[in-house]
């Protein structure tokens, strides 16, 4: 498989069904592994990095439960590809910083991402359309029993799973859901609602992770606690808040559309018209209007355009994907320009 | 003829046609005249006031060099009517406010209004499209000659025509010409001109004359003094000053097409889209992506629309004029939606 093929394709996570599609957008489930005896990524010398990445690569070329299995080295990647995969949300910020013996191996549905000599020696991520975390932990349990077999990976009695980073040890695992949660953020219950989240020892982050800042209302809940309780329990107690946030935010829908509906529309409205008529138009602007518009798809005050539609529009307008589109580096100004034209040439087929 | 007909046809001053109409919408000459030996409105008791309305009105209906002149009672108008021709430009918000013996009498193009009992017993004002003070004066001198004919005016050899408020006096007149200014506003060189504008003695409004703000970046620009000048003399000293202003707001929209043009075909295709999707919109929105729209269409951004149509939007937008084309009396919010559906209306026939 091919980077460039990617462009045409939609990934997993963006394909706008499985349970909750409306709100929410994909389960992520990551786990955190390391080869018994071999020093962390950041404390290996360059040797040991090239045997692991080689040891790795050779046993992730072999998982045979999911389809089209490709390795990617990111020394070979130019700064643009990387991005291009952060983008898509094959590979962390931080993975792409530093290529020393790193590697990235997506399958063709992107169903799958094993990022080698991430933090640890294995991050894998497995994801999954709508609100479907266990879906997504059966995959990705598969394929970790299947490692666990090939490699001798370093765990314990007494802590489970060992990591990098102490805050992962146990079950290694993250459980994370992206929210899209526009009503909530409307009528202004986003910041109690967050501040619930952070009680009950949960993070939220933004669309691109760690770091990063919500935008266009996007919102990505995980769990902190890794230790001391089962998969399936961490889970379910992620699984029990989510449905009680797509309960409030259904809510605030309803609550919206009976006593704003106006209002509502005027904005969805207005949203789609920039995006249609704009000629220069930043990421993050698209980012918003397009979750006006996904709302509008929602509620059925836009009839045209369908989720994946959207969905697709968020990530083919981030910067490498133009870039990659356009098959060359674009300057800011440049990519603003393209952005816009492609947004209209897409809603304009559309509609 | 009925204050309704004048809903669905285009007054003298929205045409866009004359001299420079992409920058003057147009040029309006306002003469002041006073019966002799009568007081001045303000200080006229019921019983004056009424002759005075009797006797103007009666001469003003035998004005022969133009079309259909109607004469229509203040006191006869409800709120909306008297909104809808301060909106018409045919006269002025003072006028409005007190309606005993007051009436304004306009001919079927718009050309003439006739505000009798306003400030002074006669206020004349005569409008033409684009840069054309010098035709409105020469159409204003004709029925002043007839009036000055027909009724005691007074004038003295000294002072020349008297007048309620003294800056008046002499040839009564003003000159005005109402300037849309976008490229000076973006290029932020219109501080500068409005400066120098106030240095000649030139006074600036906005759209809706004395007391009011600019808006849209319509700009109105007349003279203050009245006295110790012919009237030829004071239009041709306006014009050359306009000439000035009119040079500046093309050097300036040169400046934004060869330095600028991707943002400003941006902003403009941002307006239009707006005006075609918003389901609510305030008057004041309305005028500044008109004007943008304007100043599209003016550098062959825009080729759909005609100037014409444009300036039709700027007043069929307008508070009243939604109310009279509804037939009822609306609440803000009530034609915030209206003013949408009319916009998206006719912007989707003729695009």
């Amino acid at each position: 498989m091919e980077l460039i093929n990617l462009l045409n394709h939609t990934s997993e996570w963006l394909k706008g069904t499985g349970p909750n599609a409306d709100i929410v957008i994909s389960s992520r489930i990551r786990l955190a592994r390391n080869l018994d005896k071999v020093a962390f990524p950041h404390w290996a010398d360059k040797k040991h990095g090239k045997e692991t990445l080689a040891a790795i690569t050779e046993k992730v070329k072999k998982i045979d439960s999911l389809q089209g299995i490709t390795v990617f080295l990111l020394a070979e990647m130019d700064s643009v590809d990387k991005q291009f995969f952060v983008e898509r949300h094959l590979m962390s910020l931080e993975h792409a910083q530093k290529t020393d013996n790193k590697a990235v191996a997506i399958d063709e549905e992107e169903v799958l991402s094993i990022m080698i000599n991430e933090e640890d020696h294995i991050r894998m991520q497995v994801m999954q359309s709508g609100f479907n975390l266990f879906e997504a932990w059966n995959i990705a349990n598969r394929i970790d029993d299947f490692l666990n077999k090939e490699l001798d990976i370093a765990y314990s009695q007494d802590w489970g799973y060992l990591t990098a980073c102490p805050t992962n040890t146990g079950t290694g695992m993250r459980g994370s859901v992206m929210l899209h949660l526009p009503a909530l953020v409307m009528t202004r219950q986003i910041d109690r609602v967050l501040a619930a989240i952070a009680k009950l020892s949960f993070t939220t982050r933004g669309l691109y992770g760690e770091g990063t800042q919500a935008s266009g209302n996007f919102f990505q809940v995980s769990n902190q606690v890794s230790l001391g309780h089962s998969e399936e329990e961490i889970i379910e107690n992620i699984n029990g808040l989510i449905r009680q946030i797509i309960e409030q935010e259904n809510q605030a829908r309803d609550l919206l559309l009976s006593r704003n509906r106006a209002m509502l529309e005027d904005r969805v409205n207005r949203s789609l018209g920039i995006l249609k008529s704009a000629r220069i138009i930043s990421s993050q602007e698209t980012i918003e209007l397009l979750s006006m518009i996904r709302l509008g798809n929602d509620l059925e005050i836009l009839k045209e355009i369908s989720r994946r539609q959207i969905n697709e529009l968020f990530i083919l307008t981030q910067p490498a994907h133009l870039q990659k589109i356009e098959n060359k580096k674009l300057s800011s100004m440049e990519r603003d320009i393209k952005r816009a034209e492609l947004i209209r040439k897409r809603l304009n087929l559309i509609l």
